[in-house]
């Protein structure tokens, strides 16, 4: 409206037409060109982005044969991911990221939902089955460096699928079908019985019954996964996920119980992980963590990918096998400094892990974490 | 030129001071930062995005001994890419795009074009030799949810090359020249006689001559693939494309002839689309179409890759070669829904094909397809 | 603040409410959509881009057994990058970019950088640690096509890292440590002894002390890269580069000795490049380059790898060995158009090469480049 502004002040003689022509061509001139969506139908268009970057040292040791000794360090990108989100209309939002690393790069996620429905919202794309607490959680909004091994274990791989999720009150559900063969393949194998992996999930949120300084949640979560078989997406043929969450003031603790039956072996594994933090100030957050795995068959657990599975693994080449057990423990303490929220934020934590088979110490190891993370 | 106006206004005395700076106070504190390209000679810069999920299933059946007996079903990301497009000045345009999908991503298309020369626009980077009247029809654009295998059969692969476009009323030429070896590879290996492939196209818009509510062209392509080796880029040592297209209203139709010769097995291949529309209203279309491939020598044919193929594929990991013909016949329904034209619609359809060798029946099918397709 | 302008005016009684709805009404409903960052820390946002098309043609001879003698073209995209970069508050830079080419896509370089502390800038991320005059030039600026073969001998591949730079008067100073092995790996492989490379560069611009046409630099560059093993990422042991460049008017001069010892075959290495430019105008520039290789052991350097070295690799697949050599020599002379400096410029250039092994020929080789290049 500028141009016009200007001749509607001429016109009205409030302004010369040297005055308005001036401040025309100056602006024109200096006209910044601004990054658009290419449709018009095209009503929101953002872009995104996460940069994790971390330093991680392991000091494994162990009586196994041939078991890993060496100490192993690290620097490396943990996750770098670039995106842009926004609407069709509207009610119809989209959100595509892409993995960006050194390695290679692929589409992290990419889903469109519908929001039309009051109440239930459609999704289709690539996005994660969700079983248990910390996997609920964004890696830009964990508060330990990693997830627990029980949280990992569990976890199942991004795929492609279809979800609905609602909510009614403080009660909320979501219910998805993905594809359940070839993690991270979009296509679903030609098998007699190509296969698809349910995921459910119910939560409720106390909150609003409680005082105003409290606030807690109960999850649960499964992932039904029958007719599995070796091309599978995700190793559990059903698991179950029981999470509480509860906040008063500055101090918070989480609790997730993680059970389930793997396809192969058909081993029964437990997971639990007991989180407490408190905030020393705004900014400054103390975090620990136990995290337990149980399994009740022999080798069928490993350890921690990053950074003991590295150092274990690479000695594991030999044969030594301290790397495979049926018991993870690990404590984990650790402090996060909020520059500002989740945007930016600085993390260190250290953590002491076991790994026992049949009552037999495996492997056992001290890891030193370093993290900076940003989004934008 | 805000700031500049309000101190001409507060100069000529219309508004006070106060006024001014509260305004100019207030703009700026909510001002929004806008994504701009790096660089000022850029006059103009877009982001946008095509993503596409599909749904399908396929029933083979076949008496061919080891044949594909299996059901196959899939839902999958079928393309999504994400791309930047602008100019550099007034006549230099540039426009980048990714294929972003689970499995990787890479360059689909990158092209500069220089548009000064009046009548004739001249292109460099990697882009689509194009042949047949789908293949010349973008993936957001066509109007079954796959392309017939005929069409799938001829089309070469996106490759890097130099091409010139340009009108003349009626009558439109393009004219390129591509690296003819390593599909999808950047580079011409360095054979003894590195080659390229050079791609042809008229074509005739005769809806000047013809009454209002009709529109009709014909169009010839060609692409001439001599010297082809091994390690060749696109299958046929020559190939021909002669279509025509007409629409009357809510009608409309679309017939393609192509032909060529293998390089491999120097087989002559024919294939013969015919494709017809109806508009329903204006946002539901119902789209036929008759997909024929036929080769003089036996066993140069397979079948539509995307979904019999995945089936018929499968099984002929074991001794079956039902996969292998010199017929192929194929019978689509389909209707769309365009929830936007063609910025975001619904799509379904259903397939009969037949796949014959020396006479005989190899393996028939029914496929049933469905779509959403979103661009940006 | 138009809105806010408006009616202010209108209050002011200098135009009319009937005024100031119209163009409060037209300015809404064309109302751009213009891309956002996603989060409100983020103060600056752009995209930007290079693409690189290019074309080269090899003609080589020798008098070796089964040597090549076959010429080599090709047509290619040389780089095409995509990335975004901004600030997160006043002082923290991001700077995140994509190779994206039709062979894949990944990290080019992505990192973080804190501006804060007076004269001293601290970084961490995926980028170059840097040695020789060439490798310090970006490949948007270089002023030949390809970098000399001593320049690229002596490169180290980019790698996740840290480092700081600051100036100090006409002194520059950086220091990094980066990851020592799996070039272009985000993670060190779990050795016995992951090590890191160290990078030390020191600059020193004489240009205050000189006549106001001239100007003037010298600049050390070192990479110490000891405990390497065969998982190295940058092959010297350690290497070091001392180069200068001078300007006066329209004539400049670069010069640039390089040497260190390899790990494998301990072979000392020295190179040396000599560069002189002219501009005829201020938009066409002509460029000499003298690019000489030595190594103290024989079949210890090889050619430049585009585009002899894919003729010579070709045909070394039988049992030529000539391109392996101990002293390489090879001649430039070429012309650039500035269309729009660096933002859009066409290059062409000759080189006539030779290697040479323990004084007898192995290769000679006249190579012919043309490139178009530009960036947003």
């Amino acid at each position: 409206a500028d141009a016009q502004l200007l001749d509607t002040l001429v016109a009205n003689g409030f302004i010369t037409e040297a005055q308005a022509n001036s401040m025309k061509g100056s602006s024109s001139d200096k006209d910044p060109v601004y990054v658009t969506p290419k449709r018009s139908d095209t009503k929101k268009l953002v872009i995104r982005g996460r940069a994790q970057f971390q330093f991680g040292y392991v000091s494994p040791s162990s009586d196994v044969d041939g078991a890993p000794t060496n100490d192993y360090s690290t620097f490396e990108i943990r996750r770098l991911r670039i995106g842009t989100q926004g609407s069709l209309y509207q009610n119809l939002k989209f959100d595509f990221r892409m993995n960006l690393l050194p390695e290679g790069a692929n589409l992290d996620t990419g889903t469109m939902v519908y929001t039309g429905i009051d109440g239930v919202d459609i999704g289709v794309g690539k996005t994660k089955p969700v079983i248990g607490m910390e996997e609920a959680t964004s890696s830009t909004d964990i508060i330990t460096i990693e997830r627990s091994y029980a949280a990992n274990f569990f976890a199942a791989e991004k795929n492609v699928g279809m979800w609905a999720e609602g909510e009614a009150g403080p009660i909320a559900l979501v219910a998805g079908i993905f594809n359940g063969e070839n993690e991270n393949d979009n296509v679903i194998d030609s098998d007699l019985d190509s296969h698809f992996q349910y995921n459910l999930r119910a939560g409720f949120d106390a909150s609003d019954y409680l005082p105003e300084d409290m606030s807690a949640g109960i999850f649960f979560d499964t992932i039904q996964n029958q007719d599995n078989d070796s091309d599978e997406a995700y190793q559990f043929e059903q698991s179950y996920s029981l999470g509480a969450e509860f906040e008063v003031g500055a101090f918070g603790i989480m609790g997730n119980l993680l059970w389930g039956t793997l396809t192969e072996e058909e081993a029964d594994v437990t997971g639990v992980v007991v989180m407490p933090w408190f905030y020393v100030t705004p900014k400054l957050q103390i975090v620990g963590q136990y995290d337990y795995l149980d399994s009740n068959t022999s080798d069928t657990i490993g350890v921690q990918s990053r950074y003991l599975g590295r150092a274990a693994i690479d000695d594991a080449k030999g044969d030594s096998d301290a790397d495979e057990g049926d018991k993870w423990q690990s404590w984990y303490l650790g402090a996060n400094y909020y520059i500002s929220g989740n945007n930016l934020k600085v993390m260190g934590g250290v953590a002491y892990s076991t790994l026992e088979n049949e009552g037999t110490d495996q492997v056992e190891a001290v890891t030193v974490y370093g993290a900076l993370r940003m989004r934008f």
